[in-house]
């Protein structure tokens, strides 16, 4: 029997390279395989933008056509909206009364996020049980496998943990799932730092041509290659990482730049074609499906259906697990 | 329009004499008056009991079948079950996304309830959540009242505050709950503690006639009136405390006991003619209500369906207001 895959993401608007090649990607591969489940978090998107949710409807269709744009196949995977299955709900609620405090305070995430994010108040309930409601997102599909960074490690240990607890109390109802550790390439923003909508650096999925080049204009580059015979240091220049994506003779512009074989001009406008050329297609893609939103919802609200049915099978037995 | 008011028990078995006189009569009365949900709390027995549920299912037929020994009328009032309307949990996980921790921490019976109980684990994030739940039970019906007692009227505080909260983030939607303070008549248990299953000193509704004959003969009275004409003190006095309920002529008795015009068993025995009366067709009418159990199950799970209606079109409004 194929197994379960879920991943999710929250609305947060357009998608960009960061998200494609870090995950988009991963989703495309999966889906041929695996039972895959993929999520729009909206409820997730609450943890900390409570204070103001008028964007989260647009967001989740913008997000959905980028899936759609970047090969996510609603005939092969699950694309469902978070919100739209309650029984997300229904186990957040029952894994709160088996969870102890110190495994959430402890939670290094938890601790980072309120470290990083100063400008919204996180000192809510619902933020601290955030691993709570992913956990039941995982359980509630008897999930085998969730695709995660090495960062998020921690947050899928605590799902784990939560199962061997439920199950021991309970019997043997919810399957412990399984960290699947995924290669992907790491894309820098313009500037050199992680590509993030918040920071300004990003290059989005199906953006336009005109647009694309602007900004392969301003990314960084090794500030001690001036002269076009400068020997350069590729590993700190972001147009370089680009390359390494997108050019399979990479490695051959590596030796030059270190050479002062090759200008930054020149190779900053190779990738401007490599980029244009990728993204024409894609854009081309996404322009269509953007323009049928009543498509878009349709899928979502399809998948939905689909992903409640699962979701209520698993919850049935909870209840039943539960004796109530 | 009526008003509408929750209210509800924990299953936690059959319902004793303390129940009965101190909150069953007032149901009965409100039915008449306002739209009555009255909820079995399952879901809130899992805050303390989470590790063992097994008499949860059991609890409730037996719960409900005292209900309607007391005159409680599924005609009038909605008797429901808190696990079969899943609407409870969506308004959970949505309220704790903007329920401060401080206001959680602050919660006065959270603390006192966590030094009280000391023989069960209760560092989980559910029970430190349990106000939001209490919350979520209320608001789902728009309910006007909520019958408390005094000591539960912070909990009450904490659903009006969130509520002020909730619409003022995203719109008036939610009702402000009002106390409905009930007056209700002390009934003390056979030691003259409070009334509780837990300390074995209750009369059970519907309890056969010998065992309660036994009861009333194991009630605290004046240690210091032995002999018949000994004056008598009747305010710390069990029996007494029953007069005050059943017998008109109360204070009649409590000149006779202090002038040592009456005997403790004789006063006794008038007691146990006036409880063996008053609980005689209750017995009767819960011996057939609990051996047509299929009867009260029909019964919570047609006022289940009613109460899902009700709070459906609540949720529809929440979402609409959080524009998901
Ligand atoms: S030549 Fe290319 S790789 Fe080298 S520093 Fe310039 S832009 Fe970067
Ligand atoms: S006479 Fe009655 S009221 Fe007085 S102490 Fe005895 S039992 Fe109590």
């Amino acid at each position: 029997m194929r197994k379960t895959v879920l991943s999710g993401m929250r609305p947060t608007g357009r998608l960009h390279l960061g998200h494609y090649f870090g995950a988009l990607n991963n989703w495309v591969q999966m889906q041929n395989e695996y039972n895959c489940y993929y999520m729009s978090a909206d409820w997730h998107a609450l943890t900390t933008d409570y204070a103001d949710t008028s964007n989260v409807a647009g967001n989740i269709l913008e997000m959905v056509a980028d899936w759609l744009t970047a090969g996510v196949d609603p005939q092969k995977a699950v694309l469902f909206k978070q919100s739209a299955v309650s029984a997300h709900s229904e186990l957040f609620l029952i894994l709160s009364m088996i969870t102890p405090l110190g495994w959430l305070e402890r939670c290094p995430t938890y601790k980072e996020q309120k470290n990083e994010i100063k400008n919204k108040d996180l000192n809510n309930f619902g933020f601290l049980g955030y691993p709570v409601l992913m956990a039941s997102d995982i359980l509630i599909y008897k999930a085998d496998y969730v695709p995660v960074g090495e960062d998020q490690l921690a947050h899928l240990e605590f799902s784990r943990e939560i199962t061997r607890r439920f199950n021991n109390f309970y019997g043997n109802v919810l399957v412990e799932p399984q960290a699947k550790l995924t290669k992907s390439a790491r894309v820098p923003g313009l500037d050199g730092r992680k590509m993030s909508k918040s920071y300004g650096n990003s290059i989005f999925l199906g953006e336009d041509d005109d647009s694309i080049k602007k900004k392969v204009q301003t990314m960084f580059t090794d500030p001690l290659k001036i002269k076009k015979d400068d020997p350069g240091h590729p590993e700190g220049c972001v147009v370089f990482a680009f390359h390494k994506i997108f050019n399979k003779d990479f490695k051959v512009r590596q030796e030059e730049c270190k050479a002062g074989a090759v200008g930054c001009v020149a190779c900053k406008k190779q990738i401007m074609e490599m980029l244009s050329e990728f993204m024409k297609p894609l854009a081309q893609k996404r322009k269509d499906l953007i323009s049928d939103k009543s498509y878009l919802q349709k899928i979502i609200d399809e998948g939905s259906s689909k992903a409640n049915e699962t979701a209520q099978k698993t919850l049935a037995q909870i209840r039943k697990a539960l004796k109530f």
